[in-house]
């Protein structure tokens, strides 16, 4: 059973209120269809090469090969995401940060059997995913809690992998890794995808940056940021990839889809440019 | 004489680049036509209340009463940041950081008699103020230099009052003041204009803030970032004003106006939601 | 009702039971004889100007109108104090840290119709001050405590004010902003008023701040401290104005009034040779 | 040419005259018979799988196949290090940070074609490197100098990329980057491969890490040293690989081999109980 | 009674076991045969002039003699310790963290008269040392805890004084002073002896210091880091002793002893050139 | 010969011309009747038991006596400091920064035979010094010179050892260190005796310290600031010691003596209340 908090204990401030209703009205079709696919719902973007010869063929059908091709991508993107949580076992419980609609929950109970909380800020998203969970039948395992992950509420040493797929653009990374590492257990570890600026490009986010800031009301930190942030809080890298180039075939296909959203461009700029960068970091709580 | 650098030595990430482009090709009727009434070009806002019968009247001359009201509230701006500088007589010489098409620093050299510099990533302002510098006979006692703010090429303690009037949101902070620490006398003042978010609304900016970075490839700072910037360089604040509620009438008379440059929407929106500030910031060098 | 902590508890260091000791053995004239003016007794100073006409006409009156003209100017600054506060209303709890005799506490339950908490580690003042709240009636609103400004005994977020008018410099500014920071709301306001002394005369105090310091068994501190330590507790500034100027005429009274302590000429010789500031600071809690 | 120090600017501290002491004398087998093979002598450790079937076959050649699988390993440690240093050319000049007897160097100038600068505090080290520059004829391309790497005397943003070997543990990590970061170029990349303790085992290094340090007369740094000291000089990381599980096998063969040098089962318990750890971590110059 | 906490929640990483592994197994006759003599049980090393007649004299009794010399120097080094305690009484609380066989604990109880409580993360030892407390019968003032002197698991502001004698090199000495200072009432004293590495020798350990690293499994700190630690955790140094000529007398009358354990000639060395310092470290808990 | 620098470029801030003018103007007996004693004049107190005996016996030369008596101490004091510096010879040179009248330099060249440099911002001290130069005829081997210690002028690592012998309290800590490091050798020594006041007693100074630092326009130190600074500058303590009941007989002596200047029960008091103390520490340059 999920426990329910007030909305007013979740979010202290006016922006997080902000995003919250940004999340409980979105109803983009580029994360419902593609969720539809497979019936795992994403809130993510996708890595991996392209199958292009979606876009040739009946023309009655492209629409369903493209979006089917894109849930495969951002498939790929989870699976890569869980191959770095070590070594999970059915006794192990672990956290999704910001889950969304549940889609990456659901990939790690399925994977290692562990038992999964998921929290998010939209009550919506929270309420969806709590429904699937009704749905497969996994109320044992796997649950989802309307809160707010700068203060997640659970024990000390509660987890023994948490995870943030593409979340951690909404809150400061300082006071996010604090609570990660509190609750994580000694030797747990910690994985975060995110897009993140480029401090090479520039010590300030480029027009192209700002205009994805914009478009989902979110502060994209710099790549320093994770690092510095993550030093202050015990968390020790492990393994860092730059996911850049996987990234920008899921783009260029999107940008081409019908579930294009307008931020495409953008994004396309900014990959290309240099001025912002799609990464990988797994890190252990020391 | 002014000393003109190169292109690659002043701008030295593909950011400052891109902002140096933005503004070299920048035209706005905004600033142009504005400057032309008294001759003198600034590239701020404006602040205190609006004469608000400019609306009123003749059709034919609207736009041309609306345009000399919006200047006279600019020129009020600068006004109240030159009040900021202290003492300064014919012998002090002082800095304009982002001089623009030079507006204050020509008000400044009017009402101390004092030597100013201004400086800017932009060569084509940096043109146009010294070409304005010819016309106004004023060579032996300003001038204008192509160069980047966090490199200004003076010597230690030069200057004795530096401002950036709105021109701090394209750099790092700390940066900044380190090297306007370095080129104060001991004891100089230094004074901002300048638009931050604010810290209480939440720590990310608002959509409406991140609207505004993209609009102009800039990166509006946590008014802490300020506070915190200043302390780390021996900026000693004196006097601090919140000139948020001074600033709104100027942005309501523009959204009405010819010039209007289409942003107008996201300032308004983002000061009247509290999650952006225009603030006047005064410091000792210590 | 209050509650009475025992001085075990309250005063921890030997440094502060000398300062109680001081200010339970206190009976200044410049603060008795001014309070009894109208029943509101400060213990600051005061700004504005002075109408030196009270020095004038009969020799007989010249006293009662000087100490009159006197407890004005310390009325005008409480004013000041409360104009920084914020927009409050009955609904909210304030807190006077150093509250003395409780006078600023009881301007700012007229203003505001409030709840307000005054806290002093001299038990004499304590004492003192609830017999004023019985005398006025206002039991209901207002409560005098015998605490430690550094560990104030509240729950965190109670207050959505607080000030300290001239009382900063018995104790340690960092520990003094934690504990503000623990107990104001998100958002809450901060405001003081202080002696500080001013780092760009140099970075030791002067004789005549010593002095002072010797008078009251204070600490003065620099300009630079209040900054840094307000920066390092999440209070961020939002006004700052140098009161300097405007206190001056308070002190020039007070030397030649009969209620002058000696200290009067150490105050206008640090003032005026610029090693000295009165400054006002509010900030806001993020 | 290459401009040689005296003894006495290079070598500032007693502990860093014992270890070049330490290098001067060293004639380990294990460096020279593998260096032997194929003329480019290393001094670092393989990694990859081993072809255990090297020992089988005739006795009489089993000593001289598994040098030779030995060298192979050791070369295939040095071309991923290679991988990492970005895109270079012949115009780009690069750094060998500790550069032993030059093994990486003149692989890096074979496969980029760029000058490369090494230096070393063992004189002997760069008088035997140097010898081979001769023999090789790439006098134009690569230089070996007699240098601390902590004050390398280059000016500053000379090298595109610099590297550590397995050098990086006989220095303080923050003057080590620190002076890497000066001698880089904007954007450059940092790149070491490196055996440090893992901080998850412990805050302490385990009897098996130091029984290395006192073996190599080295003080192998933890972990988060790395990431620490690069965070505190704009070394910014972009790519993180853990290759213990790859450094193993290297070293179960070199236990049976006829260079052992008696240091090897305190790498392989290390390893293997997990408190040390082989590293890859590829950083920007931001 | 002692409190025995179970062994998985006082050993939190696996160096920590190693460590208690390593003094659960001990039975160094160094240990053993000295505490013997007078049947008190040291774990430290012994400071003053030896009387080398002891090495003269009937052979059948040299032994004897010189094992009676060594515990008398470890006896004085006790007392040393034990003189920088301050005032204290029977009504005081004591703390020997890293408490061995229980030797220096003993003397303290003797000395003050005060309670003394010992712990150790070596369950053989606190064995031990409690069945010394029954022998003794001060089961009233004296007992022993298997307990982590990070995570100490007293209530705050319990001590009077703390000492750790020859106990800190197998911990993070910020995570200790930090506990310690938790645990000291203001003003409590804390006392060290120790085993320093000498940052004028060089940043990094030198061989020998590494032997000794590697024969106790522990991590010799650098001199700098206890002032560094201890200064961040408000423990303000009033005492400091350089002990190392007064300890090498008893290092060369060991070597030459039969209870010698193969690490004398590190220690010598160490201590001879400079790269060692054996140090007293007396401090205020402010 | 000795360089003069400009009184412009000595004294930066209104402060240090304020303590400059004190010991310009100072004539005070208690230092020159007692430096007249021997003819080597000390600006600091003494250290040592008092024989009381002085102020008995005939009362015409009961003044001569005490005179002496005084004299003797503060020549204890300043060979206690000597003690600390180290082994020096006649190759070393080693700067006395604060040299007063030149006492203490003029004992360490008698005593090591190596070059002393002294430094003082008051030139009326300077000169009586180099007068003393003349009169000793050591002009090849001690000079002074108009200098402020926080801008010293001389070439880095300069001097073998380093004292300040109560003149600390004139400057900001933070910035003396820096210096004296910038001027030392590595592995150099530095010394100071100083006043400081006691953090464990309060955080803010007493009274009587307040009384000491109106008297000599000073700024007594925490004790802790003294190990912060030093922290922060590569200064690493390896001596401490207490000498606070070693120099209240000095001042007790003193306050009955004829050349008592009013400041002695100060002194007294602050001591004696534990809120003051005289501290020797040595620290080496890392």
């Amino acid at each position: 059973m999920t426990m329910l908090d007030t909305t007013t204990e979740v979010l202290s401030t006016r922006y997080q209120k902000s995003v919250a209703d940004y999340w409980n009205k979105e109803q983009d079709p580029v994360n419902l269809r593609l969720g539809e696919v497979s019936g795992t719902f994403h809130h993510h973007y996708g890595i991996g090469d392209v199958d292009w010869s979606v876009l040739e063929g009946p023309e009655g059908t492209r629409e369903e090969r493209t979006i089917r091709e894109m849930h495969r991508l951002e498939g790929a993107q989870a699976d890569f995401l869980l191959d770095q949580l070590g070594d999970l076992g059915p006794a192990d419980r672990i956290l999704d940060a910001g889950s969304g609609r549940g889609g990456t929950s659901f990939l790690a109970n399925l994977r290692f059997g562990c038992q999964v909380d998921g929290i998010s800020i939209s009550e919506k998203q929270v309420g969806f995913a709590n429904e699937q969970v009704r749905q497969r039948g996994v109320a044992d395992k796997v649950a989802f809690h309307f809160r707010n992950m700068l203060d997640n509420g659970f024990p000390d040493a509660t987890f023994r992998s948490i995870w943030n797929n593409e979340s951690t653009m909404y809150v400061d990374l300082h006071k996010l890794f604090a609570e990660h590492a509190r609750v994580l257990t000694p030797g747990g570890r910690y994985v975060t995808i995110t897009g993140c600026y480029n401090d090479v490009h520039g010590r300030q986010p480029s027009r192209a940056v700002s205009q994805i800031d914009a478009h989902y009301i979110c502060d994209i930190h710099p790549r320093s940021e994770y690092f510095a942030a993550m030093a202050a809080n015990n968390l020790l890298p492990i393994s860092v990839v730059d996911l850049t180039a996987a990234t920008i075939p899921y783009w260029e296909l999107r940008a081409q889809s019908s579930v294009a959203t307008g931020i495409e461009e953008a994004f396309l700029t900014a990959y290309k440019e240099g001025s912002f960068q799609y990464l990988m970091i797994a890190a252990d709580k020391v």
